[in-house]
């Protein structure tokens, strides 16, 4: 059984915490970006430090009140925010956003949770190191957030997700105490895998601290180049030719619809189009190269061999920084587009890379047997990753489809399924996605999965509701 | 309580297994490499699929009987013996070496457990793909013995440890339950990271049964040097200037003793040693390009810049594959010559970059001034990751040290602990480690770990003593 926040609870945190460390509720922590889910709070805390985190989380224990970690707040999945149940406790890392150190001998950083990504790709690069994670929302993006939620973005082909850019770890767990977990280390055999158990759990075990992150040089030369392919086939062969000929050169290929350049034309006409929007299908390559090659010719000379092999029809090679920003902008503007068009439904999937041509003609086929709509599906092609967005015909209007988002959802989740993918690649489960992972979860790992969480937060205090279904005092 | 392997076990398992998985116990089951431990068992199972494992493990169960599984058997901290207790049943899955599938669209390859990695290795090259996992036991280590230590080898530095490169487990969890886990995915967030935890938990949480692993593609050239340095500092200093040019085209960057080439010219004077043994420190660089540069000159120039800035004496450039094949002889020689010399400690320890030559002049000082030893540090410099071993000087025996053992040890592991080190970077906790991570474990991680082990296999029965003491039923 939880208890909502009360006056006696906001009491023992004022004696126990700093006074700048309680604050009363304000909107703003309410929200999510979807606006689907609106929160509940009955008190927020700002800790200075992880000493004062444990506090908090040991008093939030011991009267049994549910803790909603939050970092930046940028979540997709409803994570952070709790719509209903006992009023709880919200904690906010903004106060922890220090760089604590710096290792460039090491290719390390070490960086407190409310640490923002931008801010640390910036620390990385005075450091003249790169720290790799990039995606759209890394201007509010906190590290405590991004590994709780094993962020994904623009850079995984090449570096992994956020799990894979994190040596370790310092975080409170579910009874207030702290793990000191931040080691500096490549290799580290010495029990069980804490850290990746804590990274991708949504605030459901604990409260991540701070985080050592790995870091790379700097890529000498950066390059990049549009092209259109045939169809989604034509993008896999052409990506596989890309990896024998640059290897882990190539830090992004993602997939662009030409409805997605439409969309772009019709809402955000200041955005330039590098390329005709008549195009079905256009890949966007990008390159940083450590190694001594011309980043621009290489790509020449993969266009030329791709336009030989009949793969590429067309192309574009940025001859500039700008220009290559110029490409990224147009990559980055389509989730914006397509909120101003009103998605009926947004999904965040992955397939096996063999699966994904298939998956998307099937995929095509269902949605148009359904009826009349518009699809655009874009993504981390390289890493099998498609955001899969339904939308209405032209000239028709979300309301013209009301009711229908759990159906189409379910059609194109369950055909996820069948191939092998995941019904979310990068987002995580938040509580938006609970009813699938119940649907489509193997039985082993979910009964794993409370076992887990039921031994490290007996009580249920952590972010309850999120990721397992909470009901009373147990998950389910 | 845990109860020993008898007669009605017996018949249960030979009731519900066919015949040809279940075993009498010979004796090579009850061998570790170190000859430290001897093992016990009161029968062997062998079975040829998951299904049967999940009848093992569930038989096991419900008897209370232990659990020991074994892969190839090769580990070096004695996780694959049971020296004491209720007699157990040991679980070997060397008849499930099947190489399920192979995907090179994909990089992906689905191994089982009883895989030898040479196969696993072989099998990818026949798709002209690469299986980057590689160390010296590769012809009889196997794929659920690697996962389960996760293991490390040479080519970390670029690739990462075998938990980098699993995509997917399919396992027997404590209560006979199978986890179908076998995603082919680069992206998943749907619950808590099960994989992970499984992968490096030594046979303690479940049986891996099978792995969906990563492929790369194969480097189209290859590349090797040896370059004498003053000191590791200088080593670390080449490293980093080996990453600017290089990238990640550096797969390996090894620190070899002059110590290890003088044991290898008195004990294996039939390996050719390519640069003269009265250097003190060596690196060993390899490369693996998949980008059009020439590897040979990359090296060339990489020694030229060095020796001007000092930090190279001399070097050698392999001239052909025999030649870096000669190169890695040496390396890989390095611990059967330790080996016949006798070591009086080995350690298996990892350090922050920056602070290994630190480390390593410290510990120096501190075993010189117990009295006279002869040290050989060598090791994957690159991932920080140090063999530092200890012998008698010349001309005494181990037998002169006898007793000095712990001592030694506790002296460097305190220092590793002092200095953010650990004192298990690749091999694992096991049976031999188990005090350590006492020692040096943090509290609240250790608590963590026995609430995962008390919550998945609640009976206790998963090699129960490894990593985690046993004691009647509970894990202290």
């Amino acid at each position: 059984m939880l208890n909502p926040v009360d006056t006696d609870f906001i009491a023992a945190l004022e004696r126990d915490l700093p006074a700048e460390a309680v604050r009363p509720v304000t909107p703003g922590y309410l929200e999510e970006p979807r606006g689907a889910f609106q929160g509940t709070a009955g008190v927020v805390v700002t800790p200075g430090n992880v000493e004062d985190v444990a506090t908090a989380v040991r008093l939030a224990n011991q009267a049994q009140v549910p803790v909603v970690p939050i970092a930046g707040g940028t979540g997709l999945v409803a994570g952070q925010v709790f719509p209903d149940g006992p009023l709880p406790m919200l904690l906010s890392v903004e106060r922890m956003s220090a760089i604590r150190s710096v290792h460039p001998s090491e290719n390390v950083l070490v960086a407190e949770a409310g640490a923002i990504l931008a801010n640390v790709q910036a620390a990385a690069q005075e450091a003249d190191r790169l720290f790799p994670l990039s995606l759209a929302s890394e201007g509010s993006a906190r590290i405590g957030g991004l590994l709780g939620t094993n962020a994904g973005g623009v850079n995984v082909l090449r570096y992994g997700n956020a799990r894979d850019l994190c040596l370790g770890l310092e975080a409170v767990m579910p009874d207030g105490q702290i793990w000191h977990g931040l080691k500096r280390l490549r290799k580290d055999n010495t029990g069980y895998d804490l850290r990746n158990l804590l990274i991708g759990a949504e605030g459901t075990l604990g409260v991540i601290t701070a985080a050592s992150l790995r870091l790379y040089p700097q890529p000498s030369q950066t390059a990049a180049a549009m092209m259109s392919v045939r169809d989604p086939a034509g993008a896999l062969k052409l990506l596989s030719r890309a990896k024998q000929r640059l290897g882990d050169g190539i830090t992004a290929f993602e997939l662009i619809a030409g409805q997605g350049l439409a969309f772009l034309a019709k809402t955000m006409p200041q955005v330039r189009l590098p390329m005709d929007p008549s195009h079905e299908w256009l890949v966007l390559i990008d390159l940083g190269l450590t190694q001594s090659m011309n980043a621009q010719n290489a790509l020449e000379e993969l266009f030329a061999d791709a336009f030989e092999a009949g793969l590429v029809s067309d192309g574009l090679i940025a001859q500039s920084e700008t220009q290559r920003q110029e490409f990224w902008n147009v990559r980055e503007n389509i989730p914006i587009a397509n909120k101003l068009v009103g998605a009926i439904s947004s999904q965040d999937i992955s397939l096996p890379l063999s699966a994904l041509p298939d998956f998307i003609e099937t995929a095509y086929g269902a949605i148009n047997a359904r009826g009349s709509y518009r699809i655009n599906c874009f993504g981390h092609l390289g890493d099998g990753n498609l955001h899969f967005n339904i939308f209405p015909a032209d000239g028709a209007t979300k309301a013209d489809h009301k009711g229908e988002k759990p159906e189409i959802q379910k059609l194109l989740h369950d055909l996820v399924h069948q191939m092998d993918g995941s019904f979310s690649a990068e987002h995580g489960v938040g509580r938006l996605k609970v009813d699938d992972l119940e649907r489509y979860g193997d039985p082993t790992k979910l009964a794993a999965m409370r076992a887990i969480k039921t031994a490290l937060d007996p009580n249920g205090i952590m972010n309850p509701g999120a990721v397992l279904r909470y009901s009373i005092s147990r998950f389910t």
